[in-house]
């Protein structure tokens, strides 16, 4: 159902696709955003609601480097036994967002899944301390767009204490302002978040949606049922219609090197001069 | 010497940070990020060539969980035990980003350290596939800030095929419009990226640098002496001066869950609610 809704809302809204805030090339050139925007290669979608609800789409394998046995998701699995997998080992995100759960029901720990591919459970695991090769449900998560993504995060529990408001990606909460390691507790404006334990996306992965839970997370414990420890050290939010790549155009010529000068150029600048690089 | 130059070209031109074009909030509340800049909590210092050059510090120690005997260093160490260190398991990062290196003379897998604390390996380690838990060298990496970095990929080797010009964060090249899981050649324009080997910043981790082989890396082989892929599916900006967090004043009351119109309100107002939610 989600899937329908997505699909036709999206071919409705494509060229209402905000530019993303961060995307400097591609606000400086529109036209050309478009252009990559409608090739097959790119997949975000829009819809007038959360901002992105892209077609979701995985294949997860039973044996690793995508062999074996293997079965097509567009909506969340509660339990790949019921699907008749015995176990997931590689997995290929084709569209969207999703997190794959240690347990059947979404219980356990948590593992972020982006489109691309993952060959073995090292892929998208985020913690060794804690090494268990399983994954038993996996479902969809649902973004907003990079522009209006929105948490905020609090000294201490029950949303205590002094708060500061996100929007943007955190390797190190520290780096940026916040005195501690640890978060006392979270409420998500909008979208999603992925919250670690670690500067630099390292560690336990903790996804944060404003649509569950109403967004808030009064206590670590919240965080989900495989947390042991307020800490939290990196976050960034999980979107589909940040800053896309602009390609050059082919040029079977090499790269010449980029002068001094032009290292300084203005993004829009440099644009053509990545153009005009393969065009030599 | 660095840190010498990178303090007092930094005194000299707080004024001049710029405001990251990801920071919504801190754009449209100058003042007040100006304010957050100049307290103790802040570390992002900024000179008028690179972009940005803090003043880098780092405490490691050879137990876990920040115990046993300690070494502080603010700048490159090329072997621990010439600094009288037998082992490094854990590292606090109080200023700076680093890059860790398995083995001494900056070799072996490299891990990225940003400002945080890592008790122990798990939390700085990219990959599990290849365990080993050794950190013998590591040094300072001077970024650009988050508007200048940039960097362009290319289908092939040398430099060769479409290429594709970076300056944002990107957790899956894949969903951005790349369309290969793997990068043939890389140049680093301006500023320090880390490339990861998996979607959301996971896997073998190479860091990098304009500063560095004139930001050239033709093939694979260059990337790091551990490398043994060209596959490369996320890449992210390494700076100190991206938006900084705005903290709301001190309350004792809890937070007041906002309201569905609240959450579709502009950054700036948002912060304003921010600040009013904890003074109710």
């Amino acid at each position: 159902m989600c899937i329908r809704i997505a699909q036709s809302s999206t071919r409705d809204s494509v060229r209402r696709v905000p530019l993303p805030s961060s995307s400097r090339i591609s606000a400086k050139l529109g036209v050309k955003m478009y252009r990559t925007t409608r090739s097959p290669m790119m997949q975000p979608l829009v819809n007038s609601g959360m901002g992105v609800a892209p077609f979701f789409k995985v294949t997860v394998f039973e044996q690793e480097h995508f062999q074996g046995k293997c079965q097509e998701f567009t909506s969340e699995c509660c339990n790949i036994h019921e699907c008749g997998l015995d176990i997931i080992r590689s997995i290929r995100v084709e569209s969207g967002a999703w997190v794959g759960f240690e347990h059947h029901d979404f219980q356990g720990q948590q593992f972020i899944l982006e489109r691309g591919e993952y060959p073995h459970w090292d892929a998208y695991s985020g913690s060794l301390s804690y090494h268990v090769e399983r994954l038993m449900s996996l479902r969809p998560i649902y973004c907003a767009s990079h522009m209006s993504s929105r948490m905020m995060i609090f000294e201490r529990e029950n949303f205590m204490g002094r708060s500061v408001e996100l929007c943007d990606d955190y390797p190190s909460l520290q780096a940026m302002g916040w005195s501690m390691p640890e978060v006392g507790s979270m409420h998500v404006q909008c979208g999603a978040f992925v919250c670690y334990q670690y500067p630099g996306y390292r560690g336990q992965q903790y996804i944060m949606e404003c649509e569950r839970h109403s967004g808030d997370y009064q206590h670590w414990k919240n965080w989900g049922s495989h947390c042991q420890t307020p800490q939290i050290q990196s976050i960034r939010p999980l979107t589909h219609s940040r800053s896309e790549v602009t390609w050059a155009e082919r040029g079977a010529k090499p790269h010449t090197l980029l002068q001094p000068a032009e290292v300084n150029a203005s993004a829009d600048t440099s644009f053509k001069m990545a153009a005009t690089v393969v065009q030599l």
